[in-house]
């Protein structure tokens, strides 16, 4: 099959600048130093192709997630990375054996609920900055010795520094590292020999943790790309013009139901700026210079891969670019919902 | 079942706000006067509770919203009010007597793409001031000939005010007129006996038109309420509270994975400002004033219905509020897709 045989809108995977991405990250950190996080692309197939690349360690943000990865026989070290009241889902996965499960804990609640719904191993979350889940550095100690008088095995400990992936480059290094001292204090008050953290934007400069949680490299976005510019735009959706306004503008067929917008406006790549988008089209302007015809097929880029992902239930992996590239794969979007 | 037994996060269908939106709409727009926009729900239950409300004629957005409808036996007038390059799948609806397919059409190409396709009925989209789709008012005649040449019915003309449905309504009124006098002299040059427009913002203002493209009014939202205030919101997104810091803020489970965006944040009720949407998480502030613990039950507004329910596999419809209200109904979101 080739692109041009693909109804639009579609969501479409670069093969080469997929491989590209894969590559790149795996050299700066092979096998168990990433631990892929798979909200970012929410595919089973994907996540795949990652093992094979040497990762076989997972991050997941959903007990659906962790779900499918064990359906997938992907589950030899899964991280649920986010905290959880009702871990009974999860419990079953490990009384059936389909896979290893650690859940973050940062509460006694959360504690609680991983020991009751059968999920022997956690990690304890530490607030390193973004405000968000993550208990204060000073309360670590405390949780792992709750978490180990219920009878779990406390593994380390995780942050996220996720208010620092876009910080500019001369400042970053030095914040990751007073982010990532909190931690560590945290680590040594836990105990245990994980210590994860970072994402695309601090994966070569986060030298602290023992495991880079990251999963936007993989296909990449505009917002996210100048912030880690060693990768490329791997994702993007393949759409039609639908209409053609004397008056300067052109529509095509995919918009908010087909794109993630908390990042702002896609790209509409070689065409024209993006005016604004609607439930199924992007009304974008047009020039002379740029003409485009109903019927003319256009790459869209979007500002944010993991909510436009979720929007889709399958992705076309194709080599080469336009519409006579070869769609060599399709990978079902099978990890979404909770 | 009561609500407190749904996993979260879950979107949720508030039965009498839904009700009452339902039955406002139906004593202003009775019967074929108000086309109901299936867009806005993706769901053929909810639809067919607005069969039993009296409306069965229907407006969809996309091929998939046309087949789901009228495998649903809810096909007794479909028209895809957008324009389509590649109508097979419609035409093999009409074959298959499953539904009455009616598809906008702006251009020579849709046109052609409408008589190649076998769609036997169109109406010409005419621009009246939003700039999207639809030919100019003053090309519209030449179409409607052009379609009549390839031997399609033209029913008439539809146009989408959509640039209006925000105005303040002493402006409102009389930019509706203006917009839809565009719309009517467009009309005497096709012929036909449908005027389609309007929306929720403008249902009760466009006199215009001979039916009413409304779907919003059913759910509503946080930024479509204050343009049509005779509504209530009747969907929220049911989380719970996973985290809460000593520093001001607390987190709920539920993120842009469940959210449309565009239309900017959510409104956690009762709770907190919103801080910021993650992925899977809303970080909102706290106060001594509104304690929350780990483990509480929020309801979370959406922005904006349309892409929100479209990352939902279902809706669960609720009698009461909290915990305690009763799921008398699960409607899933099976419009979704292209």
């Amino acid at each position: 099959m080739k692109l041009g045989d693909v109804a639009t809108p579609a969501l479409v995977v670069d093969r080469q600048a997929f491989d590209h991405n894969v590559t790149t990250m795996a050299a700066a950190l092979p096998g168990p130093r990433l631990r892929p996080h798979v909200k970012a692309f929410k595919s089973t197939a994907l996540a795949r192709e990652l093992a094979a690349a040497g990762h076989r360690t997972f991050c997941c943000a959903t007990i659906r997630e962790v779900e499918g990865m064990a359906a997938a026989e992907l589950g030899s070290d899964l991280l649920l990375a986010n905290e959880v009241l009702e871990c009974r889902r999860l419990g079953a996965i490990v009384a059936a054996g389909a896979a290893r499960v650690t859940v973050a804990v940062d509460s006694d609640e959360t504690v609680a609920a991983a020991a009751a719904g059968g999920v022997p191993e956690v990690l304890v979350d530490v607030n390193v900055g973004l405000p968000r889940c993550g208990c204060e550095p000073g309360d670590a100690g405390r949780i792992a010795e709750r978490a180990r008088a219920a009878g779990l095995e406390v593994r380390g400990v995780m942050g996220y520094e996720g208010h620092l992936m876009r910080e500019p480059r001369e400042q970053k290094v030095a914040a990751v590292e007073a982010s990532m001292k909190l931690l560590l204090a945290a680590h040594a008050d836990v105990g245990g020999d994980v210590v994860s953290a970072g994402g695309t934007g601090t994966y070569d400069c986060n030298l602290w943790a023992t495991e880079i949680q990251a999963g936007s490299y993989c296909l990449m976005d505009t917002e996210y790309l100048p912030h880690a510019p060693a990768f490329r735009h791997a994702l993007y959706l393949w759409s039609s013009v639908i209409s053609v306004n004397p008056g300067g503008w052109a529509v095509v067929d995919a918009g908010l139901k087909a794109l993630g917008m908390d990042h702002g406006d896609p790209t509409v790549v070689g065409a024209g700026d993006c005016w604004f988008v609607s439930d199924e089209h992007i009304t974008f302007g047009t020039s002379p210079e740029r003409p485009v015809r109903v019927g003319d097929r256009v790459r869209v880029l979007p500002a944010h891969v993991d909510p436009t992902v979720a929007l889709h239930d399958r992705m076309f992996v194709v080599v080469g670019q336009g519409p006579d590239a070869e769609v060599t794969d399709v990978w079902p979007v099978d990890l979404r919902g909770w």
